[in-house]
């Protein structure tokens, strides 16, 4: 987190986090927590404790800083804080299957190293125990009924972000997808998680009424579009230092905000079949993707890309007055969004 | 399910299951859903509606037919039902993609017709689907205790799952396996689902206590463990007409009880020089299984397995007497676990 969202959470809460990710693994002997294990960061490939590269836990920061900004005390989050981590994970885990990508924060991807066969199982051992850390809250004397609203959130949020993820690969097979389409695609595969996040922080207030905790999850659902608008912005207009899994993206065709801008707008026949063209290949032509770059440039991409993202912080800061969110609340949770968005990285949006 | 087993079972109650089954995915429109309708056997690969081969619902009826032992009604046990047979086909789907069987109930399989990226997401979908079926029984007036034990049993039952799955794939690089090792495996692997299956019966009762469900989780372990050894027995000494998961399996050096018996027991060297030798390979030659199983035979491995299956179907009596089912609910009981473990179908044993 950077010093900008530290104002919410105190410093020590990214690490306590942490702690409790370790821990959820902690007297699992098998090889197959191992995997977990380096997937997370906190092993070597034998599975001896060692800090690897970490993802940062934007999901479980998320969640920790709507907890105090409601109840005054993250702490109470961090249990489901896990919960979210583990279910990203596990999605991160198929997701590099799925996608071919041979690495993950600098090292080995699970199914790299270890197979795809083995890595799907880590999926699902991950999958399954995201929901068992929760019932261990019912021990630890959470009530029921909270946990068990809290595991309806995550399997909801799951099963939405598989209708995405199912999106997203269909729309590699057709040549153009609608700007619409593509925003609810976004929604469900990324938004979904992030939605969760949020929501979960809200049900550990009994009083809290529906309406605002629904508030919440499209506050975090927001959020999550935010990045993944930011993300196609710098795949496509970030210059060409790509990182090989956006690389990887553009290449196997997944579709993003810039290209479905343009083929939904632009009429000009001549430069729709160059776009077209492109997009009818098994695989987009490395060497060609400047001149994508340029037709989305020249169709006004970059602009539409950008109020986008403007739109749906907008988004976010309107769900956080629903929710009830008083101004200097709402206003550091914005700075925590902007954060997880990665808005500064887009050029144009830093003012 | 047979004639026999139908003396414990309205014959009405198949079909109730299937339709329960069917519901579960009515009024999603999205492609996923028909991908799994397609996996369940409900649709055509367009997602119409069309009876195609159904898999026998195995985990489903020995769920029901231990609710109507135990509280004389299987209706009860119908909607619990439909979250294991979700879950055991979530499993199915990604195990195909893991051993690369392309057929499944003479179609293809999911990865086969959709690739493995769909496959991958059309399981996890799957997977979430299955406790949301668990979470609706709250709207339908089931105590949120009862349903969250459900959960709880089913996540645990999953992981365990997974750990079996683990192992299975783990000892395709080993050369030799014991015949301890190998146990526990199948009993994560497939007697975890069957004893949670047997074990959700139980709780539909709240006065039952916990060891008398513990025992009946134990009785349906058994049983999953006795379907496996049948099915190791008839792959190694069932003749050649093999089909070709069970073919594919021995040929991708997964082990069984026949061969874990073999590198067990014999101590001649040219015998197990000759057996490592093949298991050494990256693949088991096809034209060598012949020579594999005559190898397993001579060791003792025909009798040793079939005392086991003996054992196991022991065991699974015992724990329905410890679970304080009568004996003629027992014996119809033991009836099912026969049928379900397909015991007829090895020789010698069908006395």
């Amino acid at each position: 987190m950077t010093t900008n969202a530290t104002a919410l959470l105190p410093y020590e809460a990214e690490d306590r986090l942490e702690d409790e990710i370790r821990s959820s693994l902690k007297d699992r002997e098998l090889e197959i927590y191992q995997m977990m294990s380096w997937q997370l960061g906190h092993s070597d490939d034998r599975g001896a404790a060692s800090m690897g590269p970490l993802e940062r836990r934007l999901h479980g920061s998320l969640l920790l800083a709507v907890a105090q900004s409601l109840h005054g005390d993250y702490c109470i989050g961090l249990k489901y804080a896990i919960s979210v981590e583990l279910m990203y994970n596990f999605a991160l885990i198929h997701a590099d299957v799925q996608d071919g990508n041979t690495e993950r924060m600098g090292r080995a991807s699970v199914w790299w190293k270890w197979g795809p066969s083995q890595a799907i199982n880590t999926g699902d051992g991950m999958h399954a125990l995201a929901r068992l850390s929760l019932f261990q809250l019912c021990d630890e004397g959470e009530p029921l009924e909270r946990v068990s609203k809290a595991l309806e959130i995550v399997d909801d949020a799951v099963l939405r972000r598989c209708e995405g993820e199912y999106l997203d690969v269909a729309f590699q097979e057709r040549t153009s997808v609608s700007v619409a389409d593509y925003l609810d695609m976004v929604s469900k595969r990324v938004g979904s998680l992030y939605g969760a996040s949020a929501e979960l922080a809200s049900i550990l207030d009994d009083d809290f009424g529906v309406e605002r905790r629904t508030a919440l999850r499209h506050f975090g659902e927001s959020v999550g579009i935010v990045r993944q608008l930011v993300a196609d912005y710098r795949a496509i207009f970030g210059g060409d230092d790509r990182d090989p899994v956006v690389q990887g993206r553009i290449i196997s065709k997944k579709k993003n905000l810039p290209i479905a801008y343009l083929f939904d707008t632009v009429e000009d026949p001549s430069i729709l079949r160059r776009a077209g063209e492109m997009y009818m290949q098994r695989v987009i032509d490395p060497s060609r993707i400047a001149e994508l770059t340029s037709l989305a440039a020249d169709a006004g991409g970059r602009e539409f890309t950008l109020e986008q993202i403007r739109s749906h912080l907008d988004n976010a800061e309107d769900a956080l007055s629903q929710a009830g969110i008083e101004e200097d609340v709402r206003s550091k949770l914005m700075v925590l969004a902007k954060d997880i968005g990665d808005v500064d990285s887009a050029d144009s949006l830093s003012d």
